[in-house]
């Protein structure tokens, strides 16, 4: 999906106005989108740059810091009401040091004073979601053209540390599957043991054997077992789980 | 600990005076220290107020977010080289709304513009750490008269979201008690697993039976068992244990 360029510089010229930020403080939103055995992560790419950065934005005064993040991912995504969690806050002196934004606005011929907000430097507070990509749509903002899912290990190029936000939200996905998994109404209401080891293998990146798989998830206590899923084939029926806690 | 008055406002002058703190953002470390069966955390009372709040400080312009905290907790504890972890970014926009500086400044006779960066609104770093309280020294630093370790459920009134903090910060804790236990050098190098668990009931608040918790321990493969433990007593000599990957 494209922005018009007009509109585009528009969109700019209001943030770059914008006086009720809070300075130095941006979120970071890290949307892994699985659908069947895939694993993506939604990206954003500048103007005029071969530069691909996660969907972020700044917070306002008036604003909490989660407030912030459902927003950012709102209008990037249009969804709302999903577990999104803050897994770590990035601070590293030199993370912002770089003039991608200079770049940005000298190409869009947007005069900005040296000493904005926007140079300065910035610490970023990371959160991370689990949802269907297959579901979503997705919206561009003032900063980019175009929005994309990538597979996390194929990544194009980065801006600042996002390839570490990306890495460690990944750490945090993984770290955290069973919620995770859970949270994110990635599956039916009911499902298959084959369908659940899918999305196990596909965040985990890891393959697992039928029967240790099975032993290891029921161990967990957080399955309810249902009737046989009959489909009418010759193969034997499997039975049907339901998360025993979901929300 | 005490510190005298004058000096004190010196300290207070210097901070208020500071120009290359970065603006909004704070960290606040939640020191959790063991001692025997008892968990307590690290706190420190405002002078003239009845009010205790986390060791923390602000991020100097030319500094990591984590070389900030560790700053932190040298200052106060003379620590260094421990395990820190961060847990959470905390950033509610009325977390810092309240005039607890501007009493202790007026108190000190300090006067500071009320535009002054330390009014304004802080989003905060939580970190967190588990330590041998027995073995620390604790000092106070501009603000505070008095450092002191409470009982984790025996809290005195605290300044700000501190308290919210603190609970969040027990939940890292308890969440990740395999790893923080090996990180936190709360044991000698071989201990028995009476030792152990003891460290376990205590961080956990939470009694275990002592079949279940070593059925449960010895799962994970972290520890390497050792030689019986002789003290010369008519008791049963206990195995000894180390940590299998202790750094």
């Amino acid at each position: 999906m494209k922005v018009d360029d007009s509109k585009n510089k528009q969109n700019l010229q209001e943030l770059i106005d914008t006086r009720d930020f809070v300075e130095h403080i941006s979120v970071d939103c890290v949307i892994f989108g699985f659908h069947h055995d895939i694993l993506k992560v939604l990206l954003l790419k500048y103007h005029d740059l071969d530069l691909w950065y996660l969907p972020g934005g700044f917070v306002f005064n008036d604003e909490d810091l989660r407030e912030a993040a459902c927003r950012v991912l709102y209008e990037r995504t249009h969804l709302s009401d999903i577990f999104l969690e803050q897994f770590h806050t990035f601070g590293r002196k030199n993370r912002t040091e770089n003039n991608v934004h200079q770049i940005l606005l000298k190409n869009k011929k947007i005069d900005v004073p040296p000493d904005h907000w926007i140079f300065q430097r910035f610490i970023t507070v990371g959160y991370c979601s689990l949802i269907d990509f297959s579901l979503v749509d997705t919206f561009p903002n003032a900063f980019n053209e175009t929005c994309a899912w990538f597979e996390v290990n194929k990544l194009p190029k980065m801006a600042f540390d996002h390839e570490r936000i990306i890495n460690c939200g990944l750490e945090h996905i993984r770290k955290n599957i069973d919620t995770q998994i859970v949270a994110s109404n990635l599956l039916p209401e009911k499902f298959t043991m084959k369908e659940l080891q899918t999305v196990y293998e596909t965040v985990l990146d890891e393959k697992f054997r039928r029967n240790n798989f099975q032993r290891k998830i029921l161990a967990l206590n957080s399955l309810e077992r249902l009737e046989k899923f009959f489909d009418g084939s010759a193969n034997k029926a499997p039975y049907l789980y339901k998360f025993a806690d979901k929300k």
